[in-house]
């Protein structure tokens, strides 16, 4: 029997969301992230069904070393008149290795008839040689009952049937899913207690957002006996999106003193739900429960002295148990200690140098009000201490000027190329270079390689691991302010920088020119 | 006795939100909207305490004509040892002319002596004195009482005196504020149960979402006895927001089956929540229940012949009862279903062209393989549509060839230009131009304009209005593909293109000449 726990399903049904597409690479990242929060189970995905899913699989298999998430593969009961042993997709949950496999599976007789268009004896087959075929290959099985608030509420027998069926052949979780969104919690409850009652499953809970109460919903299913809850990162899901797993962890762990987080800690849920939303490029939502920007920002004005004198009369939670931060939107007071902060992450006593705290401060603000962003670019944020610590940035090169051109490929329809031509000075010489690539930003690099490699042989090293673009107040097209994120590796580790401008080259520019001034910095490479 | 009824506190908690500023004219015209809604009490703010609010009660005795809702003036309760007689706050509110006064008062013990810094007892009797003052001007009165739940907690007993006491006074609704956001749906119940065997008072309940249940919390204090409830227009508020009114309404009237919108119709949702949006120029939440963008759209392959069948199996409510619809997303997941419903969408019957059906879903599914997207692209999707089933996609010009430059400014660092040239064919003549641009793309969008408006006048009327930038398979650093998207209006309506490639400008260039395209195609504007 199971120990109550927490399941997550970013990776299958959050990738739902419409706008959301995630690459193997990102669903690798997100997976880290989830095991750092503490989540028991993830589930990745369909493989068989999806090419890209059968890699994930593949691949986490091979690089992804969970320290306590069990990865769960998602797929559906065996076909219609077919052995399960036979059944190709059945074949590709067993071959994706994961130690658990979550079936979907019908509950509404409705849709049995209508979609699946078989006999509802046939789905309660599918299920039960499904389920089995799959625990005699060794795997741990739940069950998704698929549409079943709403089958419940047509056919209550049918709907227990599909449960009893899926527990006696060896389903371990039969969680219940609100798959259309609709409900409320009390029929939430009432469902689960009577399900409890009819059958011995244990029983988990999905839920869906539409009524806005998917949240509310996944608790008051908890609250019934469900002893498995899912939810997704930031509540990413199709149309409203699904239970908010961050919201829902916090309000189980703070709200009901639950522990319910296994090995990892509420303290980074803040700091990852920002980091999920540079993988996914959805923009964070700054009203997320515990986690936004503005969960704990209070419009000063009337309460001001009187949450300086007690914060806890103002504040539902203390933020720092997520991971966030109160702030006061009239008062920087948040920004020196955040700085000061992030200095001492970065192994820098600023506390001793109230001038410079000011000043890395301000120009944060300054900066930060034109769109960089520190949060995700510690490298950039480390030149910029520097230069007002020792009083000037880390300098290798001065930049003279630079060009690219990238023109349509007369031979090639759709393969244009760029080339750039770069000039810097270094205290040895002059040195000029041009590099192509298959794009702007690919020409830059290899020409900023080019030319100062013969001064910089260091440099050999380094590899760009990633680059990131994010328009800012699109609103305005292409004149809106562009954001350039990029990674820069060596053989140990990597850095952050950032780039922000009218003109993305430009942007892209300044975060690569920071990247390898950076990586120079860190090794102690002396200017020459 | 009041009947049940909805108060909206948009105009004043709502626009407590970070970044949210309205002025008296946008406050004017989102009384309108709430008043089409059907909602029965409009708060409009803090006359007396914001001139700006004061003015809104003024010109809104003016101008406004409300057709059924009442307007409320928010206010505190009289200060210490002062009549409410001579308080100058408690007389603004009565020459404001609104018929409903909403009172604030402490209701936690804590609160009363750490930030009113006076003693129950004189906090009591300032609740009595400005309730019974109003009520002699002639005015009906509400009261908030703020922090009630954590003050309930700490102090039943005092918390119950202060919603006697108002009552006994003649406050028509004592409203129990979660003005923390913390509580979860069963303490609300069993508190609001509690209050309403202690006191005769007619309750109303006030959430907000820290916990992600302001909407359950809301509901759970109706069915426990408040009959009144308050939110705000998109959950507009301070931290993550207030009780979200169009889902507290939409769930009580289509899930709970009760009638609360007087006069007005929620088939008008979806239109006021984005015309809010307009006014406040906060981005509309696309997943936002009920009236969101994404809140009734469909991405899964797996379902889309289903839903064809019975759309109703896959929708917790009709989408026409808010004014939303339905929406059929086609992605990675795509099957020939959900591509013949989307061309349906776009009034093109391909289930009488299998053949065609068929290349289509192919050709589908191998450019999202490459990084396409055309959930997002419904323009490209048609043009791809288009040339699938005309044997040609509409052309009005033939691209020779095309060049960006991009370059340091020698004379403003930071400020890099581009210049782009186009060379392009029209049956009429071989067009050349060149644009400048704040980058590539701007630069692209210059030269194609030049070089087409001689031909197509009709492009003047189209403008870019958004961009957007997404690296794929990052881990490959700049030799990642990029997929743009770009969207492009004219006068009426806008329309969503992408493109994809290694080289991010000619992935824009792809984007940006499609968008052309397809608006001279829509408007039938003839090849010349």
């Amino acid at each position: 029997m199971s120990e109550f726990h927490v399941y997550d399903t970013t990776l299958r049904d959050g990738a739902q969301q419409e706008g959301l597409s995630l690459t193997v690479q990102d669903k690798l990242a997100i997976a880290r992230h989830l095991d750092d929060l503490g989540v028991s189970y993830i589930e990745g995905g369909w493989p068989g069904a999806i090419p890209k899913d059968t890699e994930f699989f593949r691949r986490a298999a091979e690089e992804l070393g969970l320290r306590h998430a069990v990865l769960a593969a998602f797929g559906s009961t065996r076909r219609a008149g077919v052995a399960a042993a036979d059944d190709q997709q059945v074949r590709a949950l067993v071959d994706s290795g994961a130690p658990v496999v979550t079936l979907v599976a019908k509950s509404d007789v409705r849709h049995v008839l209508k979609a699946l268009r078989t006999t509802p004896e046939e789905n309660l087959d599918m299920i039960r040689d499904t389920v089995a075929h799959l625990r005699a290959e060794g795997r741990r099985v739940f069950l998704d009952a698929e549409h079943f608030f709403d089958g419940y509420r047509h056919d209550p027998d049918y709907a227990v049937e599909v449960v009893r069926t899926a527990a006696e052949a060896g389903a371990e979780i039969v969680a219940l899913c609100d798959t259309n969104g609709g409900m409320l919690p009390p029929q939430i409850a009432d469902v689960v207690a009577v399900v409890r009652d009819r059958s011995s499953a244990a029983l988990g809970i999905h839920c869906h957002n539409d009524t806005g109460c998917a949240v509310a919903n996944s608790l008051a299913a908890v609250d019934a006996g469900a002893m498995h809850v899912q939810g997704t990162l930031n509540g990413y899901g199709e149309r409203t999106g699904n239970a908010n797993l961050i919201t829902l962890v916090a309000n189980l762990e703070l709200k009901l003193g639950r522990t319910v987080l296994t090995g990892g800690k509420l303290t980074d849920a803040t700091r990852i739900a920002h980091a999920v939303s540079e993988i996914t490029n959805v923009p964070p939502y700054s009203r997320q429960p515990y986690v936004g920007a503005s969960a704990f920002a209070h419009k000063a004005g009337l309460h001001a002295s009187a949450i300086r004198v007690d914060p806890d009369l103002y504040q539902h939670t203390d933020p720092m148990t997520v991971g966030n931060d109160m702030r006061m939107l009239v008062s920087d007071m948040a920004g020196r200690a955040s700085v000061e902060l992030k200095g001492r992450e970065l192994g820098l006593d600023l506390a001793g140098d109230k001038a410079a705290l000011t000043r890395i401060t301000e120009r944060v603000k300054e900066l930060e009000a034109t769109g960089y962003t520190f949060e995700a670019a510690d490298a950039s944020f480390e030149l910029l201490v520097r230069e007002e610590v020792d009083g000037a940035r880390p300098s290798y090169f001065t930049v003279e000027s630079w060009r690219v051109i990238t023109e349509s490929n007369p031979v090639q329809p759709g393969g244009a190329l760029s080339e750039a031509t770069v000039k810097l000075l270094t205290s040895q010489a002059r040195q000029v270079a041009t590099g192509e690539g298959n794009g702007p930003v690919n020409a830059l690099d290899h020409a900023l390689r080019l030319a100062l490699l013969p001064v910089y042989p260091e440099l050999e090293r380094f590899t760009l691991v990633d680059y990131k673009v994010r328009i800012l107040d699109a609103s305005q097209g292409t004149d809106a302010v562009t954001r350039v994120l990029i990674e820069t590796a060596d053989a140990e580790t990597t850095w952050q920088t950032v780039g922000v401008g009218a003109n993305i080259v430009e942007a892209s520019w300044q975060a690569l020119c920071d990247g390898l001034v950076y990586g120079l910095f860190r090794e102690g490479v002396p200017t020459r």
